[in-house]
């Protein structure tokens, strides 16, 4: 097995979402951290570099100085990939350069500002067909992976509900006692005060994984929205608070909410489907347990580990049953799958299944739609807004 | 202690609400049951007050009968109140008539079939001055009583977001296929098969518990809904399934959804309450734990029966902690503290704080009016609809 | 359905043990509080008599008064059992007597004080016919009975391994302090300071119930003990912290612990049983859930109201699933099938098999054995200490 | 950051504990793997290290070759350390052999065979200087150093009674059926049928990992036991399930109870500790809350991430609350702490306080000591045995 070699763009030690991609990245020993931008800033961005024990030489000033040394080294020593972990309002030009310098792209989510970059992105990858995934890492869980499976399998028949939900404490505070109270997160709003995002920031920041997760395990799509977002605390522009109700393809229902000022709360994704024949529950803070409802039967705890777990649950899980895994390790099943694409594109072949499951620049690109139908829902007093299709 | 004599109207034995509403009635032994129509039909209603160990005589063929008889018997044997545990389409005529009759009325929920009905309920109490309880049974959980508390001490601040919930799974099935599995809520909903309610039958099954949960802890009042209510079952006519986005006055918002069809769900009432300074979960599945969350602080679990409850729901606690009380237990504190309200008004003073403590006719007037608004507003394709406010 | 006539003695309002037992009897309607003996004080027994809404002329101030005067009652007013509810060390004098006067008794546990007493308890029930059924209160939960019809019926394979626990806090504070707080325990304690109670009181007080309800569940018999006792609290003279390795008969080994001191807990009574084939897990604290598990099977959470329970776990159960039933239930259940007994035994007929399933003065005989044995075996530096068998 | 070069002996690629090393090791970025010897079997050796994407030349036949060749290279080049993943049988000549060869030791559990051996590594480890980490990996988890730190401040008072219990099911079923079906336990259990490990196989295998636990938390020492232990299983010779009453320094009593019999459990280490004033709990399977319990007053669930946390406890976690981390966290965090205790070794000064903290050899002995004195106890009929100190 040759590691596949990446370069990280953004996310510097110490900050919780880059932290989170370097150890997803090295967790399972299928990738190699050989090169990083993590600041603009060439003092800090050496300075990160040895925290991150990389060759001093291969610590850029500027993205734009990673692509093009990396670039112009030799095929087996150069990256094959980036991992782009910049602010949201740079995530595309960004992953555009890099698919443009022949580079694969791992990118946090959201995809980026809005659906004319969205689908820039699309059709560059497109035409240069190369690998890109995109971190929606809740989907990296094996009992999510499970639900998916089941849904699929019909075991809950036709689905008729969901209920997904997304509520963080995080902009709770009032804006500067939150500073006064060293609060990361609102410090980290602070900083961009009003910080360039999509048009709705509850659902780009948050709200996106709960759409993506409500469509990942139904394999349904989000047709129509029917939205009231708010800023709630005073002084914020941008909404912190989003509640939505979803019409899916096929006719169910259901809701989505996603808040930041949900004060207290750590990070309590969750989500239940309904069908026909039984429903099922997962929530983040618990993830190696999916609960299975059927009417008239015992209520079924699925575990992560079970020899009962579907092929894709089983290949996002590494320790027996009750050892727990958790988001660095979902994290990690979304970069390992990642690096197994870019290996079989490298051969020259069709990345298997369980590789290929990864959420793809298509995904993004629908996500950003939802994100955008929200907004426009909630400034249009809540009117039932479609959400456009792409092929 | 005298003990108030109760005349049971509807309710027969066997059935779940019938057989709830007893053994409320009985558990604190402050009440009395001494007379009962349980059927329309003379010789059942003679079976059922065998079984109850009631005296033959005072088991009548219709409610008329009843009031009329009972009304007749010297005041020291006669009924004081009646408990109504009659099908929705007859709660006003049968609470009217026992006003009328001079008898106190302990009632089902809800109020009646719609907000003329109520109108009319209201104006009865009034010119009576009579007692009037609306049975919202899980407002009766002495943990529900502690979140009401900690709302209106403050402990959560001003309070921003509600989500309440309550998912059942009593009408996933489709109706002929329930006949055959014996399934009793099927079955009961086949009987009656388009069975006369309000507007919203959904709402008025289990949607007027959730907002007058809703509204019970948090002490707010809905005041606009955006809904969504569907009867999912083909051959249903009636909705079986609502999704309602909420504005409350003082400007918090929320989510309430109710829904008979989630299949395998078993009776998950719930509400979380999100204010600036904290937040709180209640469950009514595990109804002797309230969640209190405050940023940078442990969670608390406050438990019924812990020293740091407030009165209300200490009065509401029958037991030390660990020793669970649930369902009934809620539901005859309802009747405990009717049966008080009935004690004061016969000794022509006003009840305590905590025996008042009991949904009134006009709590019921203003459930009926979120119950009509929710059939407005979905009709409407989820326009955003006032509540009608009473002085 | 003629309600059974009950002479409740001890048990005055207000005391926690008292209360459970009254609302127990009143809870499904089947019986009549009808005299009482609450206090030995004249002046305090006829208070708790208008407490209870009892006619003034039965409520005595004796207990030999009580069985006396309702001796000379005509039958069918007369009362039929006692209640008895008083401190353990009068538990067997008022049994024997109420007996020798023809009444039926449900008797408060533990049984009495030594197993010289329960021998003569055993052999006045034998020579009288009549009814006793020892409040063992947690056998009367649904899912208790559901796990010990899984055990009976194979789902578990031959069993092996026990592991049952009582732990709780009522002791644990220092003595004078606790006065000084009003802890309801510790006051308890200081009242009778060394209570009068079995050689080992901790055992007595709750060891019991944890040992009735691993044999209730496995069916199986504890045959020797290993155990370590301990006051703990400074100040006290009677154990109030037993460890306890066990044998049972078929070789299954277990643990039971049983503790006063376990600062801040509640009432966690739980038990986990492991067979051949599976193991389950039951817990007083959330009684409604009995988890199955199987290996190589997701976990199975039974349901107290589950349609695939058992028709002794249905029969103990009231409401439909998801509308939690407690501990004041589960009491209720115990009375309910004892006064079915009693009914029977009226007609000259056995009682039916779900009414015969109430713990009998054998039971409290064996537990009386198991609680000496255990201090045999801690004042015997924990050596192993067989219980004596009774054929 | 330099990162800390590692060999690897044992492990091989696919099995659990291997597994397990191996992302431990890499999650943080301080550590390397350069060289490994997975297998006695030159041929797997060297497809093992291809799957490790090792160097060919650094894929060693035996770890005697590893030592030596590794101590042949260049400073800068070579391992500093040795993982020593092997079987328990020879944990102990390879762990002397790496510190004979000069190279720092991370070791597997438990320490050896007997405590003849482990003398002879805690001479060896004294004698050399070497760095000596026992990856006790639970003790990782920053909820259970949490634990430790509200004991060591006096949280709970002085402690009295410690329940800890570690039960899984992997070796329920009978041998042969165990092979038919495919059972990972069980045919490791076969492939060494009746396997060299320490006399106490249970206690060995996981029950050092439970007394362990329960040391480290209280900060306490065991002191006596009173054990019973059982094959169980027909066919197996070893133990494979030990009940243990323990009696600990200063007083405190508890249990300890480990079995591999427990059908359908999965890893559910847990312990229960309490004092004078309150009393905690921590579970495995959720391992980011820790229940605090003080008379009168809410539950408190403190959360990993919390920032009320102590310092230990930040420094073991990763990521934000509410972003579970699980296993292979905590066991990383062995092996970053003993990754920094072999860097100030190598700068030639003390390691920090936080970095020190790594299981010791000293420990390791201690708790063959324990082994040894439960097997003892075992063979005496659970006669209490004393546990021998050492200085």
């Amino acid at each position: 097995m040759d590691r596949i070699r990446i370069g990280l763009i953004g996310g510097k030690p110490g900050a919780f979402i880059g932290d989170a991609h370097r150890m997803a990245m090295l967790l399972d020993g299928e990738i190699e951290l050989v090169a990083a931008c993590c600041s603009s800033d060439p003092e800090r961005a050496r300075a990160a570099g040895v925290v991150l024990g990389l060759a001093p030489e291969r610590c850029y000033p500027s993205y734009q100085d990673l692509l093009r040394a990396e670039a112009a080294l030799p095929p087996e020593q150069r990256i094959q990939a980036i991992a782009n972990v910049t602010p949201n309002a740079v995530h595309a030009p960004v992953a555009l350069a890099a698919l443009r310098a022949g580079f694969h792209v791992i990118a946090d989510k959201p995809l980026c500002m809005d659906l004319a970059e969205a689908e820039a992105l699309v059709t560059a990858v497109r035409d240069t067909g190369l690998v890109f995934a995109l971190t929606h890492n809740y989907s990296g869980y094996p009992m999510v992976k499970q639900a998916r499976e089941l849904v699929a399998s019909g075991a809950l028949g036709a689905i008729r509900k969901v209920v997904v939900e997304y509520p963080q404490g995080g902009l709770a505070r009032a804006l500067p006692r939150a500073v006064a109270q060293g609060d990361l997160a609102a410090l980290e709003a602070l900083r961009v005060p009003q910080k360039r995002t999509a048009r709705s920031a509850c659902m780009a920041d948050i709200g996106t994984h709960a759409a993506q997760l409500a469509e990942y395990v139904t394999g349904l799509s989000i047709d129509q929205v029917c939205a009231d977002c708010d800023p709630v605390v005073p002084g914020r522009e941008l909404d912190a608070d989003a509640h939505v109700l979803l019409r899916l393809n096929g006719g169910a229902r259901g809701i989505l909410f996603a808040s930041q000022i949900a004060a207290g709360e750590e990070n309590p994704l969750a989500i239940r489907v309904w069908g026909e024949a039984g429903g099922l529950r997962w929530r983040q803070m618990e993830p190696n347990t999916l609960e299975l409802r059927k009417p008239g039967e015992p209520i079924q705890l699925l575990r992560a580990g079970g020899a009962y777990n579907s092929a894709a649950a089983k290949a996002a899980t590494r320790m027996p049953n009750g050892h727990p895994e958790g988001y660095i390790e979902a994290f990690a099943t979304i970069y390992r799958n990642a690096a197994r694409c870019i290996r079989a594109h490298a051969a020259g072949v069709a990345p298997d299944a369980i590789a290929a499951d990864v959420p793809s620049v298509a995904d993004g690109r629908h996500l950003m739609a939802v994100v955008e139908a929200v907004a426009d829902s909630a400034a249009a007093n809540s009117a039932w807004t479609p959400v456009p299709r792409f092929d």
